[in-house]
């Protein structure tokens, strides 16, 4: 590396960050992990209620040790070469800042208030607030406004956290602005003192905000004031511009630069969503979905403008997904987003059903004994079919009052085959995804798969590979998303014209492709019709 | 007990051989439980092909060690007291006999040949024979034979067993005849020496074999042609009268008495069903639902025949249970049967489920653990709701293809509120079976369980009244079968008029009685609303 330009990749995830190294060819050169010391011991967080804060103080501290941790091996020579940092966050992960740009936590009056805190992406406190959005939305004289984001306004997004702060907490809703995790901290490392100046992702922003340029940026203010006019003041200090991901946010804070040991040239890319990162650093491009298979899904593709473009010149809206925004993933595309409410959730929740004695201590050794037994049986077409709607329905046609069910269930279904059935029924969910994009237009000609599950369950991806039909492509890089961050750093520093270059420069392929079964194929086309003929029958 | 009449009643299970004496105040004074030897240790079943076969020898040895065992505290005087035997057995279990009435297989040529032994009642090789047997009744141009059994012959019953063993073994079809297995014993202790001599059961003809008084007996024998001119034969050979349990079918053969060192003049009453006699031993009587509440359910009521008598003279088909056949539970009145093919087994089914990598060893520990947490949540109107049919669906509206269900799932169902779940399932299973019979006409003003469920898992039978509205007693008879089996042995030796007046002077009133909890009730009528509509939307 020693001639190399280098670029620094940050995931803030749910529990930790994490920070790796890579050079302009993608070869990474270290990572660092460091959790949240705070949400660690469940500081500020209510799982009883779904709710789940996060301290500022969480995030820089972290970010901190794991840039010096990252660093500590290398020489001033390769600190150097560092040209640019890239930084993904979770999302909606929303938080109050005061007229300088400082999270309210951090000031001493509320800093153990949860509401002056980030709200984590999961926290669904706010579900009556999203269900108001919603409604208000869909009768809006000027159109739906959530008409590009599945139909439905989500609890664990932007505004719905925002609305309920604001009607909470009277001295809070004063706050100059609400920035999203991945603005602040981009803001926080280019040394922003205004909330004015705040940098704003377009992917959190067209997501989970409702931006969109053709709009002039979020919904209009009379529309806020129909649904509460305790939002007069915020929505009038929010903002209209938004930024990608490849674009340079400013350059590293000289006072960071210092602490860190790097030089004050460093560029910082713009925040975008972890998910978005994973997909980039996965090698997205149009005609690929690119799955982060995790305890939910996100599966993520990117389309040409012009594919989308109706008749009357409007963007047309791909049914029943999530999200669609223009240049969120991929800078010059419109990205696409959908998924599956639980994934790994499913299994988890099966090995924890098996190890109720056990309080779920052995949940790992659990899964890996039910899946070396599951693996061992064929599918059986008349046997069990299950619903996959643990935690609802995102995708498609977004329906969170949806539940799972399991039918065909007898004497003779033991736990290995009622796994496998679970392990079915997710696959069906994914299969589900994918007819819906190929169904509006969308072209998926290849599939790739980053994340835990894609990683460590053989069984799990075997499965996907035959109920879609088609070869699922593991992505070579463990840790997608850091690579994504670093190549949007790379893009944002100069190196590479765009993200496309990058991923060309510093993609690693894949890891390893299962290839689906032929025999497996036909069973699962009669068990994906009787999950069909399930979900059609099962009422919500 | 010194100058009491006593009674020996003999309950034959699917395991074994329990015998009980009794007086005609109903005190029992003592009794003894032998295990059949060759089916204990898995001698000649495959429970992979559901096929499970007694040698007759398992009856006579293990029957042998019981009396003896009963009687060898007791005094040559108590011995002379003994008046009467009353048998009862599982059925439909039938086996092929000789001319002299000596079962197939205690001749040296088929002593190891499963198909000249008894086909035990939940031996289900003959389900295709079963469904051949439905399809000819269904288009026999005199009327359907099974209207009384449910409008499905069952491959568990004498017709579906006999011609399968008829047409795989010309050797055994040549038997002289066939008989129930309480049919056999009763002959055995009688010392029938013909085949054409044995006392035939009402109970198991009528329920089992769709022999009907006013058909004349048995299905006729052209109807067997239209099936298998192989049946012609052994057609001919059965039988066409049938006794009930409270009629003396002999005297205890000379050669067992002294054996026994009972009395010559014993009277042996005439064979039953096992469930018929729980129920006459539970206190059975018109207006009375009497549950046999174990692996599986038999729910049986009595009704006078005028209730059933339709305007054209004809017995009104009570649709949707099982059985219906004049006497066959209590002598002048229509004996009713229905039932639900899995309950117990459910919860068994889930034990193993949960205990899955312990093999089943701990399972009752398990269900235990699971009830005694499971009890302490209440009903949850948008929780999850099952459906019971883990093993097909007897009653009502008998379809063996049904297949159980679990709907509302969701992350936060754990292994107790899953357990309860089941438990509902079953009680909502129960309700259905009593609403039929209400709504057929049939008076149900009393609810009477008995069985190892109801006298071992008070959470089933609190939710089952729940779910019921309506008190459960639970009769005080830990043995229920025996005891009827003693007071038709009473009323066969002239001790009582009849079974009635049997069950007034021995009948042992109710252990406990579950009522139900004011608040349940109403939760438990929503979930029952979301039973049906699962049950409805659920195909078969």
């Amino acid at each position: 590396m020693a001639d190399s330009d280098l670029f620094i990749g940050v995931d803030f995830g749910t529990e930790s960050v994490r920070a790796a190294l890579f050079d302009d060819a993608g070869a990474c050169h270290g990572e660092a992990v460091v959790a949240y010391p705070r949400f660690g011991y469940g500081a500020y967080t209510d799982p009883a209620n779904h709710c789940y804060r996060q301290h500022p103080l969480d995030y820089v501290e972290s970010f901190d040790a794991a840039i010096i941790n990252l660093l500590k091996p290398h020489s001033e020579k390769v600190r150097q070469s560092i040209k640019a940092i890239g930084v993904a966050t979770t999302g909606s992960t929303p938080g109050p800042v005061d007229a300088a740009g400082l999270p309210l936590a951090l000031h001493d009056r509320f800093a153990e208030d949860p509401d002056a805190m980030f709200a984590l992406w999961k926290d669904h406190a706010a579900i009556g607030e999203a269900e108001e959005i919603t409604a208000a939305a869909r009768n809006w004289p000027q159109g739906d406004y959530t008409r590009y984001c599945g139909g439905a306004y989500s609890a664990e997004w932007f505004w719905a956290k925002l609305l309920r702060v604001v009607r909470r907490k009277p001295e809070i809703a004063a706050a100059a602005s609400w920035v999203e995790h991945c603005d602040w901290i981009v803001g926080y490392l280019t040394g922003v003192s205004n909330s004015r100046d705040f940098p704003r992702s377009r992917c959190a922003a067209g997501h989970k905000a409702m931006w969109r340029e053709e709009w002039g940026g979020l919904p209009d203010k009379p529309f806020w004031m129909s649904i509460d006019s305790k939002l007069e003041g915020v929505c009038s200090r929010l903002y209209d511009g938004t930024g990608t991901a490849d674009q340079a946010a400013g350059k590293l804070a000289p006072a960071l630069a210092e602490k860190y040991g790097l030089s004050a040239e460093v560029v910082i890319a713009g925040g975008a969503l972890d998910a978005h990162m994973s997909a980039v650093g996965a090698g997205i491009q149009p005609g690929a979905l690119v799955k982060v298979v995790g305890t939910s899904t996100c599966d993520m593709a990117v389309c040409d403008p012009e594919f989308l473009r109706s008749a009357g010149g409007e963007e047309k809206v791909v049914s029943g997904i999530c999200g669609q925004a223009d240049s969120s993933i991929l800078p010059g595309f419109v990205g696409l987003e959908a998924g599956q409410s639980a994934f790994g959730d499913i299994f988890d929740w099966f090995g924890r059903l098996i190890g109720w004695r056990g309080a779920g201590k052995n949940n790992d050794a659990i899964l890996s004994a039910l899946s070396a037994a599951a693996e061992a049986l064929p599918p059986v077409v008349d046997g069990p079919v299950a619903l996959d709607w643990f935690n609802g329905r995102r995708s498609p046609d977004v329906d969170l009052t949806r539940e799972a069910a399991v039918a065909g269930l007898s004497l003779g279904v033991d736990a290995p085959r009622f796994y496998r059935t679970l392990v079915e029924s997710a696959a069906f969910g994914s299969r589900a995804i994918l007819e819906r994009f190929t169904r509006e237009g969308v072209p998926i000609e290849e599939v790739i798969a980053v994340g835990g599950i894609a990683n460590k369950s053989p069984l799990v991806m075997q499965v996907m590979s035959d109920v879609l039909g088609r070869p699922i492509h593991v992505a070579a890089a463990p840790q997608a998303c850091a690579l994504g961050c670093a190549m949007a750093a790379a893009v944002a520093s100069g190196r590479f014209p765009d993200l496309g270059g990058a991923q060309e420069a510093m993609g690693g392929g894949f890891r390893k492709s299962f290839e689906p079964h032929k025999n497996g194929r036909a069973a699962y086309d009669v068990l994906y019709a009787r999950y069909a003929q399930l979900a059609a029958q099962v009422s919500g």
